[in-house]
């Protein structure tokens, strides 16, 4: 199926000059979903995981469905402040300033087979700072799984030496 | 399975004197997570649904997984300027002040028999809001599904005549 009819571009969103990809008409369908999710599943191809991270928020849309579908756990990972329990924090760079990503402390245990899901692989910045935090907690990270890589952006640069997977690119 | 032990509370989150239920420990654990999954799944109880709304950023964990499984669309409901084309706004009061929720025009039919899910239903604020929401697009609500009801806020007096289930409830 081609997902990409089902990708909007918004123009000027989040600020002027950028081309968004709205991918909530996607979400919206039931068919684009389910090939969405089993197109996502069928590229973690066969890796034995134990728990799937999603970053805030759109990560959350697919992570925890994978993580059920491959019986593993799954853990989110939130912009500052928002987790209740313990956490450890890595900071990421935006255009202005910095901000930053944390993790529950007992989220992932030493030797954990670790899948990365977020919907956009952009610049990087947010994927290699999850990539710190992963590591910090002794998780070992098997694949990078986004539903859309933005190939111009370059991100793939930030995760040298990692599997990274995608459905769609532009 | 008794899903309580996977629930933690954290006293004083995310201000003193609350305490928070941190579900990420019923997440991170595969058979937790997908006995509560089939458990929110099996409340839906046969209902025919077109669309499952999930309310930023919690709600997003399993409304995807149930709209997927329902064969029904999945629409996100979020926070003041996140969502990237032309929404519409409901406020809903804060201890002090008010916020505002929005979805995108276009994300419900006149019609669509709607399911809106999120992990807590607490004073009902939000719930409200989100009702409101759907019920302007012209959608049905057929089901207000709970991950955890907190029956000591009385969250459901807002919600009077609209279906209401839940998995736990304190």
């Amino acid at each position: 199926m081609d997902l990409k009819p089902f990708v909007r571009d918004v123009p000027d969103f989040p600020e002027p000059g950028v081309v968004f990809k709205d991918i909530t008409p996607l979400f919206s369908n039931p068919t684009a979903l389910n090939s969405a999710f089993e197109g996502l599943y069928s590229l973690v191809d066969g890796h034995r995981i134990d728990k799937v991270v999603g970053m805030e928020s759109r990560g959350f849309f697919f992570a925890p469905m994978l993580a059920n579908k491959l019986k593993a756990g799954f853990v989110p990972v939130r912009k500052k402040g928002k987790l209740p329990y313990t956490t450890i924090s890595e900071s990421y760079n935006l255009e202005y300033g910095t901000d930053a990503l944390e993790i529950h402390i007992d989220a992932i245990q030493k030797g954990d087979k670790v899948l990365i899901h977020d919907d956009v692989l952009a610049t990087g910045g947010t994927a290699e700072a999850v990539c710190r935090l992963v590591e910090k907690l002794g998780g070992e990270i098997v694949q990078f799984n986004f539903l859309i890589v933005l190939d111009f952006l370059n991100g793939k640069d930030k995760l040298k030496g990692k599997e990274i997977v995608s459905l769609l690119n532009y």
